[in-house]
């Protein structure tokens, strides 16, 4: 009995493109509700991709000397109040427990909003010596952040996430280090994500609470609005004092060691659909799609036909390439339009037409460009067009960044510029938070990062007119 | 400037086992103790043990056709409390969040002690159609249980696990599921950490809460005590007329699904640790170890001695060997002492009077047994090593067992047997809770299991003397 099921349509994203994103979310069936405002459920298909994500990342941390640990989900409420920034920042968001059975607990615990403070305290009781550091340290698992509004991927209450802490008895090698997750992170979005990021310094108002510097990576979304990556955070030794964790030098003398924290989350998923997502659904990356390649026998019933798919279908896992195949019953445009709602990078067609000519057909889910392959050059294709599918990902993103990037010399001239067209507007800055704060109110935009590469693009403040140093990257950020 | 380590001494199990286990999971460096009483840490060398299963189950899973998924980790009260039994054995033991930042929440959430709420909750929005099943989930996860005491991997209050949760359309399909994830258990225990397990059913009085039934892998620690490693849960329909999920089958007819659930827990490293460990600390079992080779290089200033280890180093990476190599400054009496603490399978020596004879040296932490290789023969022989550590393992473990299970057939010879020797008592039992909560007050054991292989030993139930047809084992368990 075939499957009565019917592709659902999704909202066209040049009508409502919050509604859009939300439906490919739900169609591409990534994500979904709880009873829990704010607290999702990631399902099969969304929970590959993050596997994916946490499999290439951990790898380079391993590289790189990372080591995994797990601290508690819990922070007793003093030890987070032990870094007055850091506790000012997140206690409002925190969601406390405070009865263990039927219990009252003397102290009450918040769930883990990130983990700085418990990090301090493992590492005030294994670092002694000189010869204790560094400590290179990363967890995977989940935060919890008590936010009230909420959406797919990019706010929830509960996301997954890797969190890296590490100390260092040099400030120069823990710049070092804040400096290489940074790269890393650039690295992963641009070379596995096709994303382009612009890597920068955060201003000291949307700095980390109580990092000294922290550094992003800034992406521009599809309707030209940025997302925050990922964040790499510089803590000179403040933490370390506030925790009083010493060690003794080389020089027999105490010291506090300098830290590091960097993350990445979820909401990377949610840079991958409104980067790279189009009207038809979802377009992965090939490089982090669970599926690489759907194997679609065509006239199924006729002999051999499911045979040759089958062929295909081992030969292109033998290659390495993650592929399924589809033989169930539905039809040819049920399977067509569920699996580019799926982003499913590279559909392979073989019917009996093909199995005469020595051929199958491959289309593109990004281009939905067809391409008749002869069978003997099916590896090297699907490997080269993969390749090819993610540098045109890659491209069509830059571009879209590129064209929609824009030098401002003015707050009006900014303002204008998000009002008409929306991206990034680049300008100088003197650095003074009324500045920024006057840009947020009058033009709508927050400041995402002065970049590391910076090409000065005049000399005076977009906002104040005095002399600046200062390039800057302004919008509106998710 | 050479450390000064020591490798500190730990208690001799024969002295104090509690406080041998204690010693071996501190100093081997797996696991330290929190501010919060009986929520730990797992550090680098514990976590990267428990990577090392997750990685060899997760794809035990996946070959069996299981997807993961991630659940939030609150469950709203209300929903925790739709089936009756599982509510009530989970409840005091719940921690409660009440607060949500500064807002009192409306109804209180307990974070998860498990999962199958959750999962329910969401089957009822996945599952319509006989087309929607089998949904075999899976996720990887920790949960919390507000236990009074706690014990390193034994008993946390917060600890990290597996939990498969799956619906089937047919009765037989679930109890068939049910039965192959304990097959998984007890081949992934013997032959990958080289535990001998005893497959069983559990009673009533020992089942998981809300389950019809409960099977179980029990071990025998060295201590002669019982550790239950991994449970497989079958839940009939109970649960799904609890959350009303049905589906519409093949005879157009609305129909309850029927239920499983599964889990092994980081318990699991308890249970190595306390089935393989020994006076000089953990013994790993080869195919879990993080590293399976230490390279020590023997007068390593001597010319060459480096380049000769690093050359065994490559090659046993080459071999697909989990190799590391110490050229530290330490003694090699601190590296020997030291990485047999940490349980190592196999240490690799070389130093000038080897490199004369072509040789290398490769002692074996199981049995510090000591061979001369031909380097020639290092990658063939270190593989044949690894494997004959693990086969010595588990014949020691079972050894172990098998001399300490004991036929009875009375209660009193259960009870000297338990206060003279001590480990699995072998009785019929009449299958009446009355005479299981009888053997615990009189002679200290709880139920074990029903095992699967049935040997009957008697004719009548060890307590009551009643005709009996089920054989069961006894136990003192952790």
């Amino acid at each position: 009995m075939a499957k009565e099921k019917k592709v659902e349509q999704i909202t066209d994203m040049e009508v409502d493109f919050a509604q859009w994103y939300t439906d490919v979310c739900k169609k591409a069936e990534l994500i979904d509700y709880s009873s829990i405002k704010g607290m999702f459920i990631y399902r099969p298909y969304g929970y590959a991709i993050w596997e994916n994500i946490q499999k290439t990342l951990d790898s380079m941390f391993k590289a790189t000397g990372h080591e995994n640990v797990m601290m508690p989900m819990l922070i007793p409420e003093s030890l987070l109040q032990k870094e007055k920034d850091h506790v000012e920042g997140f206690a409002p968001e925190c969601a406390w427990v405070t009865y263990g059975g039927n219990d009252k607990l003397e102290e009450r615990y918040c769930i883990r909003p990130t983990s700085e403070t418990l990090f301090c305290e493992h590492f005030k009781t294994v670092i002694q010596s000189h010869r204790d550091l560094p400590k290179k340290y990363n967890q995977w698992c989940s935060v919890l952040r008590w936010e009230k509004t909420s959406r797919p991927f990019l706010r929830h209450r509960e996301f997954l996430w890797q969190e890296g802490h590490t100390m260092h008895a040099a400030e120069e090698e823990a710049r070092e280090e804040t400096m290489q997750m940074l790269n890393i992170y650039a690295d992963f979005m641009e070379n596995v994500l096709a994303m382009p990021v612009v890597k920068g310094r955060k201003t000291d108002k949307e700095k980390f609470n109580g990092a000294e510097e922290t550094y992003t990576v800034e992406c521009m979304m599809h309707d030209r609005k940025a997302l925050q990556a990922g964040t790499s955070h510089y803590f000179g030794d403040g933490f370390a004092k506030a925790f009083d964790i010493t060690y003794t030098g080389k020089d027999n003398k105490l010291h506090h060691p300098h830290q590091t924290s960097w993350g990445v989350s979820t909401r990377m998923i949610g840079g991958i659909i409104m980067t790279h997502g189009d009207n038809n659904g979802l377009v992965l990356p090939p490089r982090i799609a669970p599926i690489q390649a759907m194997i679609i026998p065509v006239a199924q019933h006729k002999p051999g036909v499911i045979e040759a798919a089958e062929d295909l279908l081992n030969r292109l896992q033998a290659a390495g390439i993650r592929a399924k195949m589809d033989a169930s019953e539905q039809s040819m445009g049920w399977k067509a339009a569920e699996y580019e709602m799926k982003g499913i990078p590279l559909r392979v067609e073989i019917g009996p037409k093909d199995m005469e000519k020595g051929q199958c057909c491959i289309c593109r889910r990004d281009s939905r460009e067809k391409v008749f392959v002869p069978l003997a050059e099916l590896e090297e294709t699907a490997v080269r067009l993969l390749d090819e599918v993610h540098d045109a990902l890659y491209q069509r993103a830059l571009a879209n960044r590129e064209s929609n990037t824009k030098v401002c010399q003015t707050l009006e001239e900014v303002k204008t510029f998000m009002e008409e067209n929306g991206g990034f507007a680049k300008t100088m800055w003197c650095g003074d938070l009324d500045c920024e704060l006057k840009m947020k109110e009058e033009a709508g935009v927050s400041s995402r990062c002065m970049p590391l590469v910076q090409e000065p693009v005049g000399d005076t403040c977009v906002c104040c007119g005095k002399p600046a140093k200062k390039m800057i990257y302004w919008g509106i950020a998710y």
